[in-house]
């Protein structure tokens, strides 16, 4: 079966241009025993992929040159080997940026399409909703009444961040970088102010809208914007570093945010990974199903049309293009 | 009675200068009820007076122009109006820089100078001992085996702080400012190995002897050594934030370290001040008399004659030109 895919064609300095990436139709080899062979309806695009496109060290191995480039996927089963899965299933895989993928059964979870939109388990109710809860609530640790900042605040794991900071009754300030993005996050999502990174100062609208100083700062950028925050946290503040989207595209080790708030205010920076809290998932899966059936989170998709522009979608959502959790529908 | 003090005279900018200090003679008054006239023997010169100096916001209100320096001192009742002191006692208080100072009874810890030498009050059986002890203990959470970089590792904290991680089994680096420090936290702490800040590059020399990487790094310095650091720090690393000597004189806001080595190895740094333990103190002091009776830490005074000589004894400690707890015999 012809298979069309996205590899990456050479290693990008700065910000990556679609020259970087290269579409290819190969042949799909047939399922073996254990295996299915699943196409794949959308493609999740997320800010890590840019680290591997690199070869500097990090948490995972970057992707190869020539290497389909990775990504969750959600699909359907068009030819199953193994007793789990039947054609028709629609299931989670790590399909990467191609139509069609061969798996063990294994690496497969099995959604459930009635009681929410699949896509979700990409979203809010997958890596970046568990990102953002487990995050906030183990490193956070949010208390009633405290004043919690969150960066990149309209996107897949701010946006939901900010929103379970208020179930947990913290007063939520998101910065995000257009003014559409500042008026959702307030009028849609329950955030009690945002902050235009592009426009405003940001100590000064920091001072504006953290008047008791910050108590969590959900970073998913650093940067200047860190930088500002430590300018005003408060005592005991706990910074959960999630991401680094203000330096993904950097050419050079740039410079990080002068320290001595943390020591002044004995506060701290955490880094997280979500694959360390896999054990958390029952917990999520469970609080997020609820929140969302109550409304109490809300959730935002942008789906962009055909794998043939999931290069340039990507290189938007590095820009924060994107308004909501980015994803290409690749049927 | 003369007394001889210390004032603020200027604000520094950048490094101090003698010229920042004025030597006053004044007149001391009796001592109310519940108020002791001590005679000061030593007094403790410390990193952190630094940032005393400055108007810049910190966890203590600045020295007001014209104000005595502050500083822990060790003394002798001379004149007691409180029933629970007499003449001839000796006592740790916070008399500042001069020789007499009367103070309330209730701010005194009498020691006893029959066990150790009553000026350890000021260093390993005091503030920085205690620095040393709960920073590693509660935010590094040594563990047998782990990789343990101390910086300012000869000093009043930084000694004590290596010294507890070879009890506590790890193996521990000491970055130190001379090769005679380097020698002695070597051969006379018992420290695996040490580095020359100065004549050695960081980057090798942590290389060479932290093979396994680095667990816990106990930062006295922050600077160009815990950018060396972090990329060498391995998964689930801690960073207690105990110091920014590198900083103190900054005229500027200065950088600081990119942080993104915190979250590919889900490492933590976190700013500590020992005024938050004194919940502790029991523990600290227990342990701590018990080592140094078995020996297990030793420690080394630098003791400068003369208050007179106090500011250029202090600005030489900024440059790191004591060599172990830097303290002014006043008497």
């Amino acid at each position: 079966m012809h298979n069309q895919r996205i590899v990456l064609a050479r290693r990008p300095v700065g910000e990556p241009t679609p020259q970087d990436f290269r579409l290819e139709t190969v042949e799909t080899p047939a399922p073996a025993r254990g295996e299915v062979l699943v196409r794949t309806q959308f493609l999740s695009l997320d800010p890590y992929m840019r680290g591997r496109m690199n070869t500097t060290k990090s948490y995972a191995p970057p992707v190869e040159l020539g290497d389909i480039m990775v990504g969750g996927t959600v699909g359907e089963i068009v030819e199953s080997n193994d007793g789990g899965f039947s054609p028709g299933d629609i299931v989670l895989a790590n399909g990467g940026w191609q139509q069609y993928t061969v798996c063990n059964a294994r690496e497969l979870r099995k959604l459930d399409p009635r009681r929410f939109p699949p896509t979700y388990a990409l979203g809010v109710l997958g890596m970046p909703g568990q990102t953002a809860y487990c995050a906030l609530l183990d490193i956070g640790a949010p208390k009633r009444g405290e004043t919690l900042v969150v960066s990149a605040a309209s996107g897949a794991v701010g946006s939901v961040a900010g929103q379970i900071g208020k179930i947990f009754g913290c007063r939520v300030i998101g910065i995000a970088g257009t003014d559409d993005k500042c008026t959702y996050v307030v009028q849609e999502l329950g955030f009690d102010a945002s902050i235009n990174r592009r426009t405003q100062d940001l100590d000064e609208a920091l001072a504006d809208t953290c008047p008791d100083g910050i108590d969590i700062y959900y970073d998913n950028t650093a940067g200047a914007i860190l930088e500002a925050v430590l300018r005003r946290i408060n005592l005991g503040a706990r910074i959960p570093l999630v991401g680094l989207i203000e330096h993904y595209n950097a050419t050079q080790a740039p410079h990080g945010p002068f320290l001595a708030p943390l020591l002044t205010q004995r506060a701290k920076i955490e880094g997280f990974l979500v694959t360390d809290h896999a054990a958390h998932v029952a917990r999520f899966l469970g609080d997020m199903h609820d929140w969302l059936a109550k409304g109490q989170v809300r959730y935002r998709e942008d789906i962009v049309d055909g794998l043939e522009n999931a290069p340039r979608a990507f290189i938007g959502l590095l820009r924060g293009e994107n308004f909501g959790k980015l994803l290409v529908r690749v049927g």
